[in-house]
């Protein structure tokens, strides 16, 4: 009797806010980095993407992405290049077991969701591919561990193969040619440093700038300052970081993340033509840390940014009082703001800044550290293979 | 019978803009650079400090200066350093001549003026010490060079010294721990490139940033960049930009401009913390001079930009009907714009830039490449040696 059963398996998956910063890269068809990088997951009762892979002898055409409710392009290299190593990974099992379904022949029917709007300008691809190869690798009942299954994940989107642990994850950039030892490794698991909280300002840019990818390679090809980062500054950062992470070091967190971050878009302005991510409310928002962490006396807040005007703000739960009772006068209509999150409004921020944020930030994400890929029981394909309507 | 007269002497000094720039000293004391630099001299038509020095057996109390009309304080190492080279050259000429008046005794009173508002951010440090150490120079009659009282000036602000030239200025970091070959130096006169236009944008900054002082010198010690600009980016650029001038290249002076503009901004803001000169309105600038030259095919333009928000846009006179053409539907009502100096609105900018640069830049500098300090015979202190009333 031929096998018409409809094979699924889902997964959600965390998006990951790199406080050493990917920027680079060395091979752009193996998405190989030019420098190691660090971040911290972000919880997914926040922001998370839900994929469910399924396959069956009974689908017909193409593998088949459907994104957000609409169909989605997987006939790029990168999607590809993870549909193939998965796929070789499983065909390996089959070939051992003869008593496995052939589910490596079937073609692939995945459905996957995001809880955040687009709209929010988060970068959605590092926790999109992190749950694709998660999702496929559970389908596949793949051994592979997390660190294995970030080195597929990578060639999807380099800091998606962060995505694939939870806490403080580390992607080592490698030295192979061919990329076996570019992927991620746990450096502390959430649990180690539960009370990291992240604040991330979105902020409306008037205009889409130049995408990470080509950005990136810009740099790498025009910013006479680029070689120093990576040779120097980025090695330097990566080892403090861990420190402080094993340390639980707050400040010390925080200047390698501010530090890193003023580094990473000093090399986009350098770049030639020159690269802004940042724009004015984003440097409102670097100035309103720098006044928190002033009159706190300590450093309890630290900036970040990704390829984008958003602030990621990182603070412990102990310093939410502090932290973000500076924001609350400006942001606490703001939507995504959560009710009684605060308040002390003892620090006081500039009128200029105050003002420059209140009118440039159009919704806020309260969010923190959080666990790695979950495997659920949440459905997006029904048993009869068709995606689920919600 | 005792000699009363009042001895004057009376200069005007150009404004520089620099095309490779110095940031960073490796001596504050002597205010020598981490880098060598290059600038055009602009024209003193429109930009210039006229001074009048002036000293007398009759004068009493200390040496004064008198600056746009306010008592200015002259007791600042930097002046002082000034004061003293002068005099110890004076005073020398004075020993091998014993038929020399002591003019290196008398009191200085000294009055200055400029021909540009303060309000117009321009730094005027350049164009003022480089008058005040030329008006002494023709008051004592020194017979040094302008190379040679470059060197002087150089320790009243260091990008003074450029302005003992007109044309296009070298200032030589030099080697010597004493400084004594930190000093400008003609990369070509005026004459050489006669045709070398320059657009000043004023762009209303809503707040002093942090000076170049002050702010140089925390790039120097916090920025991981900075190491790699000054050992690699800046020669190179150095020798391309000799290179540039000394061919009329006007695609390669405007690539390296633009280059070096972006270098030096982005190791402003890879210092910790990070210093931002630039804005919004600054960054709408640098689009519109992309835009033009993208749109015209060919290089006609180069941005750069200073320790400020202000953009200087250096064109050639025959390219200045596409140049301004740009600029004139956004900036002809502007204060400072000449009449009839266009127009050809050939190019076209994207609204988004063209609202934010309509909006945001307050006035216009209109001039070009010019001679360097000319002595005059407007004296700013009657023979009396009383200030004269303007």
């Amino acid at each position: 009797m031929a096998d018409t059963k409809v094979y699924r398996a889902s997964t959600t998956a965390p998006v990951n806010i790199a406080v050493v910063k990917y920027w680079g890269k060395r091979d752009a068809k193996l998405n190989l980095p030019t420098n190691s990088s660090l971040s911290v997951t972000l919880s997914q009762s926040d922001l998370r993407t839900l994929t469910t892979a399924s396959c069956s002898s009974t689908y017909t055409g193409d593998d088949s992405l459907l994104l957000n409710g609409e169909p989605s392009d997987v006939s790029g290299a990168r999607t590809q290049a993870c549909f193939r190593e998965l796929r070789a990974r499983r065909a390996a099992l089959e070939a051992a077991d003869a008593a496995l379904p052939k589910l490596s022949t079937f073609p692939l029917k995945i459905v996957s969701e995001n809880n955040f709007p687009t709209a929010a300008g988060l970068a959605s691809s590092a926790a999109g591919f992190a749950a694709l190869v998660q999702a496929i690798g559970n389908l596949y009942e793949l051994p592979d561990s997390p660190s294995e299954l970030s080195l597929i994940a990578r060639q999807g989107s380099g800091s998606a193969c962060r995505s694939l642990f939870g806490g403080y994850v580390a992607w080592r950039m490698g030295e192979k040619e061919d990329g076996s030892d570019s992927k991620a490794d746990l450096v502390a698991p959430a649990s180690h440093w539960p009370s990291m909280r992240a604040l991330i300002l979105v902020v409306s840019a008037s205009k889409k700038g130049v995408s990470s990818t080509s950005g990136m390679q810009q740099t790498v090809a025009t910013s006479g300052l680029f070689q120093q980062r990576i040779s120097t500054v980025v090695p330097a950062n990566m080892a403090l970081m861990e420190d402080a992470i094993k340390n639980r070091n707050f400040p010390q967190f925080a200047e390698v993340t501010m530090r890193d971050s003023n580094s990473f878009h000093a090399t986009c302005a350098d770049t030639y033509p020159p690269i802004f991510y940042m724009n004015d409310v984003s440097k409102a928002a670097i100035r309103a840390v720098e006044a928190i962490n002033a009159q706190a006396g300590k450093t309890v807040a630290a900036y970040t940014f990704d390829a984008g005007p958003n602030c990621v703000v990182y603070y412990q739960e102990e310093d939410a009082a502090t932290v973000l009772g500076a924001f609350a006068p400006l942001l606490a209509t703001a939507e995504g703001w959560k009710d009684g999150s605060v308040v002390n409004a003892s620090v006081k921020l500039d009128e200029g800044i105050a003002g420059t944020i209140k009118e440039g930030v159009s919704r806020v994400i309260m969010t923190g550290v959080g666990e790695g890929p979950l495997k659920t029981d949440e459905f997006l394909v029904a048993e009869d293979g068709t995606p689920v309507k919600r």
